[in-house]
């Protein structure tokens, strides 16, 4: 499974409740359905043409009804506009102050792949080379990861640094979640963001 | 197209002619056969379950005939040994003293991606997640790349050293083949050498 974006529209838990769980089961329910579109839609775009797929196959895929998806979603291309974008991942994974944000992106990957079997960028080292899908993948990733980025980093060749930073947040994600390397797996998260997130850093400072 | 591994049994070419082209054309077109064979291999097995491959369907991928296959490389299972090894693309990324090692990979990487389009080590980033052909590339991945570093490294966690190294290059395979990072490529060669060398090199040392 790859990276599973977290609904932008998700209210706050009541913070009230003693429950373990904090969701209540409808509205676990609700995004696991919604988890289970989006991945249906995944599938089917990295092995069609966008203009091939119907929602009635992207329905029968995620075991809904097609005017469920129109439920959540909206239509078929405001579903596959989510389902190529990087905002809310990057959201997530820019989410620190720029002093810290190395480690933080470190530590995101680490417990995203951990926790979820999921990584926030992996969808681009899928993109295919030819054609639509992988291009629309490619210019959202360079505006929504890249550029966002590059617009808070001062000092010279902010572009430049932005998209390493980025490649080595992406090898650690190869790594990982692909060829799944043995030691980085067995290693407590913090002590790989020791060592992995100032060589992020070092990219962000100058 | 991935990275092309070099013939092992490739001769020195003849340093006394003062041709523009050093090869006699008819190795040149015994590489650019071999080559396709490589290729054609390699696009079927990223496609189709290592059993279902005929030496017949890799033929007319190629475009030559199965006897051709079979004088290049002994047997379909040769071929395909060759195709999913790692050990003449890391031999090339290795290939130099362990306190300049981090700004070769970096120079290696570059050059590949710009000079032949091949990248020494983005074919385990389209490893399948399930399945023999996956699972192949991971462990060679690990025995001729990984543990080859490793085996360099002195000091303590060699191993995990050596896999953050490897995911460091591996990001930049990505950023500039496949999310083809619009301000990587356009930076000259050792401008990201300086940049990105000390990143790698900083897993080797410590």
């Amino acid at each position: 499974m790859r990276a599973v974006s977290t609904p932008p529209t998700e209210s706050p838990s009541p913070s009230s409740s003693s429950s373990p769980s904090p969701s209540p089961p409808a509205r676990r329910d609700a995004e696991a359905t919604r988890a289970a579109i989006l991945r249906a839609a995944r599938y089917l775009l990295a092995r069609n043409a966008h203009a091939d797929i119907t929602l009635k196959a992207v329905a029968e895929r995620a075991g809904v009804s097609a005017p469920l998806i129109l439920k959540y979603f909206g239509n078929k291309e405001a579903l596959f506009a989510r389902v190529m974008s990087f905002e809310a991942d990057a959201e997530a994974l820019l989410d620190a102050p720029l002093d810290a944000l190395g480690r933080h992106m470190v530590r995101h990957v680490l417990v995203s792949q951990r926790e979820r079997g999921a990584d926030p960028l992996l969808r681009i080292a899928f993109a295919p080379l030819q054609g639509d899908h992988g291009d629309i993948l490619r210019v959202n990733f360079r505006a929504q990861v890249v550029d966002r980025l590059a617009g808070r980093l001062p000092g010279p060749d902010a572009a430049l640094r932005a998209e390493l930073a980025v490649s080595t947040i992406l090898g650690l994600g190869v790594m990982y979640g692909i060829a799944r390397g043995t030691r980085l797996r067995d290693t407590p998260t913090e002590t790989v963001v020791d060592r992995y997130g100032p060589t992020v850093q070092a990219h962000l400072d100058s």
